[in-house]
């Protein structure tokens, strides 16, 4: 068994290249969703693979009909050792608006906060920073052993933020390079700062865009407003009707397969005396507004939604104009809870939708995909590994923590590879994660180092 | 009297040269509403001033606080003539949306339709196409007789397209220099290509822009959604409530000053026998909707409205962004009839948003202006010369005609000058005003200034 403090002891002495690292990665703006960064967001992936190769991985960028994939393998120290497979994304969302950032997006600042040193820049954490927690653990092994304590593939995908299109059919031709025991996905929120985290429970995802079409072409409010359909009104009266005065979404079937919040999870949430006026007050509310009768952990961590995401249709530039818009157009998603079929859920936005038709209209309905929500064991010898690893760092014993986003590749992980994940991560609520001004702290990425270094020795110790 | 028939086959011989004088107007694009613009659009004002001065105008450009003001005088033949203040607007209203012109905006083009020639631009009609109907009549009275049959003064503004706001204080600082005996205003519709019109109704308007403000920051969906307000759907739900199910706009107040329709006006709309399958076959639509009970005549002249003019938040581009937006905002228009006031529906319609704020929530409310609706005496004698002249160039009898569109400088003239106002135009209803490919039938170019022609040669007739 390759002994762990002299690997932590030199990756606390090599922080500062750590960061320098970290930084290069965020210069690159790889956004996924625009064509325009097409080859910067390749850029990214290369550097990744390149980095990879120089810790002892046999690393390569493999082309996909949308972003590459990262794929190293490192075999280990030889004999029968746990095989992990680590998964990121090297993508970002777009930085939009710019006009609310204090620096640029992809020129990273490092700025003094109440935790200490940060980093603003887009990508910070999400998941730039989480990926450079496990790349720095796996640099501190192999520098100081010449090895990984365990056996290692590595996945990194460059689709993530656009709902990562091309990754279940590259899983599913992978299967056999990609086997290993289980998943360690590293994209998701400690505790607090001070606590770490293993996340147990994620939503799914659906997300869609729909278009109400309506008159042939846009016309002069005054010569045909009164008389004919207007596609914003339209779109507004539907969309409105979303939720009940409950709060409840009202697609058709849409609880139907959502289960009961069980009463032990309720009682261990009740216990974390989750600050609700902090978690609120940071971003400006005092009121959590949802589905009537649960708590806010509830409604984040055990229900499910239907939020808008962008809505547009008509005139949106300076001063007034006078017209009836020919259509308009929302884009708009649902987080799903485990049992609940995204398919079946498209299908009943689609019916409420056409229940709801204006005369002479019709809805364009376009998905962009979607994933089941997940849970994870808790008595899984690889997630107990993981939480003694986070705790022999933190000094405290992690929160097992449900987690309202989405990460679909957990679902699709378990369907083609047949592999559980373990989530732990190191983000904070405050990090402004896909808004302006994103940031991961400085202590955060270091305790992420030292935990994954952590991790591994106590996975080594399964033995297989 | 100076006689008109020279005058008439002057123009007839003359056409191509309008239309050449037309087309350099089209392309200059004086797009009120966009700052990149002001230059351009104040070119189209100096250019009108220039030429009206080669009419035997006395003719200046007048500065506002925003754009300019053409005002022109000619002192007529001499004697005791009626004075006629001629009103019309150089300004255009935004392109956009690029993609859906066959021909580049300001660059007008030629092209053969059922009816002969027509122009396809900006403008087309809106209202550099009327402006040139008068202006042409003008030119040939001038170059027949040396002058003109009456007194005339012209106004053209800059600003209508943006609601005119330089153009109440311009009119309140030149009351004197601005004094007629009545105002024409050629800015309405033909029945149809065939028979001309008088507009006596024309509905006013109230024009805002709200913003719904929630969180301080853009907030991820997935951590986020289901426990905090979404001011996107919040908005939906509140503009979604505009209407109750009978399309009854439910502003408190809304309808407290609204006249019933006068059962002769209903008598006589009916029997002019009003074709609405082509009125909605030519945008697309089978099906008048709106106020339940009325006809579609009754709805678009004599029924106030509101309609969503544009509404916007969150992410528009490609693919995927998994959202919540700190605010989101709708342009929102009302159209109104004689008798409401914009202040007091403005008032309302604050109220209907306060009633609806969800928690933790603010509105921000801008409004761009509004004017009451109109309604002039069909007894007026420089009517009914207006419908002798249109009638000589027609041989039919004018339709006394409603308009659901707004000219507010018809409230302003008749509050800051006190002139009534004579609205002859010569648009269609499928010139696509306000929208791609915004057109002009030359026929109904031609039609207009000869009736401009004979409707200055009746008014001459008029004395004083």
């Amino acid at each position: 068994m390759l002994p762990v403090d002299p690997v932590l002891r030199h990756l606390e002495q090599d922080f500062d290249n750590s960061v320098e690292r970290y930084l290069a990665l965020l210069r690159i703006p790889s956004i996924s969703t625009d064509p325009a960064y097409r080859a910067e967001t390749r850029r990214a992936g290369q550097s990744l693979t390149d980095e990879l190769a120089t810790l002892g991985f046999e690393a390569s960028l493999r082309d996909t009909p949308g972003h590459p994939v990262v794929v190293a393998h490192h075999p280990g120290p030889g004999g029968q050792v746990p095989h992990l497979l680590y998964y990121g994304h090297y993508d970002v969302q777009p930085p939009e608006p710019l006009e609310l950032w204090d620096s640029p997006p992809f020129e990273p600042a490092i700025v003094e906060g109440p935790h200490g040193r940060r980093v603003v820049a887009r990508g910070a954490v999400d998941d730039k920073g989480q990926v450079r927690t496990f790349i720095e653990a796996f640099r501190g092994w192999h520098k100081v052993h010449g090895t990984l304590p365990v056996r290692i593939t590595v996945m990194l995908e460059g689709e993530e933020e656009t709902g990562s299109p091309s990754l279940p059919p590259f899983l599913d031709r992978n299967r056999d390079e990609l086997a290993a025991d289980i998943a360690i996905v590293t994209d998701t929120n400690s505790w607090d700062i001070d606590t770490p985290a293993v996340t147990y429970m994620l939503r799914g995802l659906l997300y869609v865009e729909v278009t109400l079409h309506g008159p042939s072409r846009d016309l002069h409010s005054g010569l045909y407003g009164g008389a004919v359909v207007n596609p914003i009104n339209a779109l507004t009266r539907v969309l409105g009707q979303l939720h009940d005065q409950h709060g409840r979404v009202q697609i058709p079937g849409f609880y139907d397969d959502v289960e009961a919040t069980r009463a032990a999870e309720s009682e261990a949430w009740r216990k974390l005396q989750f600050n609700e006026k902090k978690f609120l007050g940071e971003i400006g509310l005092h009121t959590s507004v949802g589905e009537a009768g649960r708590t806010l952990l509830e409604r984040i961590w055990a229900r499910p939604t239907c939020d808008l995401n962008g809505i547009w249709g008509g005139y949106e530039g300076a001063g007034a104009k006078t017209v009836i818009a020919a259509h308009a157009s929302a884009k708009l998603s649902c987080r799903l809870v485990p049992a609940q079929d995204p398919e079946r859920i498209l299908e009943g936005l689609k019916n409420f939708l056409d229940a709801r038709t204006p005369p002479d209209c019709r809805w364009e309905v376009q998905s962009f995909g979607g994933a089941p929500g997940v849970r994870i064991d808790t008595a899984n010898p690889f997630m107990q590994a993981a939480c003694a690893g986070l705790e022999a760092t933190y000094r405290r014993k992690p929160v097992l923590a449900g987690c309202g986003g989405s990460i679909p590749v957990v679902g699709w992980m378990k369907h083609y590879l047949g592999l559980d994940s373990i989530l732990v991560g190191f983000g904070l609520d405050d990090d402004c994660i896909h808004s302006p001004n994103e940031k991961f702290e400085l202590k955060c990425l270091r305790n992420g180092i030292l935990s994954h270094t952590a991790i591994l020795a106590q996975i080594a110790r399964l033995g297989r």
